[in-house]
């Protein structure tokens, strides 16, 4: 199928020609940008829900249920699972099967995972071209799945409208750790598995760090974005000297995240839990930060496009490939260092006289 | 601390430059490169072990451990935490302590916990960089921390002589599909928790996917790569179509992971897994694989540089400046997709008309 071609069943609605969409834009495939460029202006459309936690936390599940009503709603729904340890994700293929089976055979719904390395322009980058086409194609809500362990977590909040963060009562090594990262971009908190021992405890918990209960205004903000010296030591004790606050993803103004009790596999607390999140997206409408949150994530976009395409270009043998074949070479030989090397190269586009091979 | 003066401190040996320097390279301070450059040719003495698994597979546990083997046998030792959910990390905050309280106050143990985002050049390559600098300035050993969810385990893998995953015995949800992205990258396998039950058979189903049990020569190679259609829609089974294998981070050649089997908090096995580590490291001295997978990682690390030293041009004032404004507005007021913006930029840049600002 050629470009043109899937832009003309994308326009038709043909499932043969999202599934091309998707692969294309994954693999980077020639063509690719003029194929996410014809569909810009058909975006905006879809609700975008990130869901992350961490693993075990039954964020697939979450997903199945929450996929099963929206249909019965009458709602169209695609999925982009990137969580390496998804059923739905490469990782199945060693046993697992995929586990959607209320929904599969139904075309109202698209499941994707995608590999979760190797790609062109980095995982959160492609992940929201794969929503973009999924958009474009007409579903009505977009349920993207990631494991919130490290970046990924600020991806999906990058990538949707409103972010569920999913957790469980059972506290292992490192629950506790990541809530840290999860806290400041929920919209929602779910707190899954809830027939198991704890989740009223862990639910208060959530409650009480967000402020409901006791009229705090305190948010908690980790101390991950920058470098401190003090915890590294001779003992020291962590500090929170790094902690720069970045741009929040989070709806400003009245909204709190609410924490929403779920045990999805027996179906308890999902209508809750759609509900929450048309509460949160209409806040968002009203606030004016939906528009604010696409703006930005335009915004990305676009920086991130130029910068893989400055990165195929640089590669490329249209590229200053002279210059860095000269660099590689110097530093495998030993006479320069990666710093020096790459530092010419640049020096070289710059003065205009790398700008060809 | 001037730069200059971090790197006459560093050829001292003197703890507040290391712990300054590693602060400069995580927070992209101007000159960091600079110091870079300065110890290029001071690295490469320390041997480096990559730990990697699934959160709460003891990893954190089983580094004390080495540490203190290590030091026993008076080695040097250094520390690059990069998992989020590590006691050594930034989440420590929220409540846990550091915990290597048998390795604190001692000058011969340098612990860096990173910040898990907003690096400049990605998490790998300062990771890598932080490596560099505790080489350059002495440790013998340098372990690297990070949890195997996702890209990381490659990093790691990229960023290490030797990688060590670590797994445990209970699998939760996802353990067993975050064996399939490890397997590949493990040179050798540590089943901790040993006192837990069911040890004994995940590292009789370690031995046999090694093929060692009955000299199968099968190796596992994740189909986490490239784009399928298969497993997407309508319930088609999930296929291997898109399992492209990357080059090997593995020692060619007669290596055959071994498995440890260690209860870290009770100091068994880590005598044993040290045993495996060296004879790993002698199998790579004398296969030409360690002088392979070093001129590979310089390789990485001038492509890595070069991209991050593009993007900072691109980004700052003495780049292209006009021309990305220019892209951001159109695409912002809808004139242009972002995908038009963006080859319009570079192809000024190709061009040289767009060199300077």
């Amino acid at each position: 199928m050629t470009s043109s071609a899937i832009i003309e069943g994308l326009k038709e609605r043909k499932p043969a020609a999202i599934a091309r969409a998707i692969s294309m834009v994954e693999n980077g495939s020639p063509g690719f940008e003029r194929l996410l460029a014809a569909v810009h202006a058909e975006i905006g459309r879809a609700r975008r829900i990130g869901v992350t936690g961490p693993p075990g936390a039954g964020k697939s599940t979450l997903i199945e249920r929450l996929t099963a009503h929206f249909r019965a709603a009458g709602r169209t729904v695609g999925v982009v699972a990137v969580d390496p340890s998804s059923p739905f994700s490469g990782g199945a293929l060693l046993g697992d099967r995929i586990r959607m089976e209320s929904a599969s055979g139904d075309a109202g719904v698209f499941i994707r995972s995608m590999a979760s390395r190797g790609s062109l322009g980095g995982m959160a980058t492609t992940t929201g071209e794969v929503a973009d086409l999924m958009d474009a194609y007409g579903f009505e809500r977009i349920l993207l799945e990631t494991v919130g362990v490290g970046q990924s977590e600020l991806d999906v909040a990058g990538a949707a409208d409103t972010t569920v963060v999913v957790l469980v009562p059972e506290s292992g090594d490192g629950i506790q750790t990541m809530k840290a990262g999860l806290m400041e971009i929920a919209d929602v908190f779910v707190v899954n598995k809830a027939d198991r021992p704890g989740a009223d405890r862990l639910r208060q918990e959530l409650e009480i760090a967000m402020g409901l209960r006791h009229g705090h205004t305190f948010r908690h903000v980790p101390a991950h974005h920058g470098g401190t010296d003090a915890q590294t030591h001779g003992g020291t004790e962590a500090s929170s000297v790094g902690a720069a606050v970045r741009p929040s993803v989070r709806a400003s103004g009245p909204w709190e995240p609410p924490v929403v009790v779920t045990t999805a596999f027996k179906d308890e607390g999902i209508a809750e839990l759609i509900e929450a999140l048309d509460r949160h997206f209409a806040a968002l409408e009203a606030s004016g930060e939906l528009a604010a949150r696409r703006r930005r994530r335009l915004e990305q976009r676009t920086r991130e496009v130029l910068e893989r395409s400055l990165r195929q270009w640089v590669w490329s043998d249209a590229g200053p490939r002279a210059a860095v074949d000269t660099a590689l070479a110097d530093v495998a030989a030993g006479r320069r260092s990666p710093y020096e090397a790459a530092a010419d190269v640049v020096e070289r586009i710059r003065s205009r006289e790398g700008g060809k091979g």
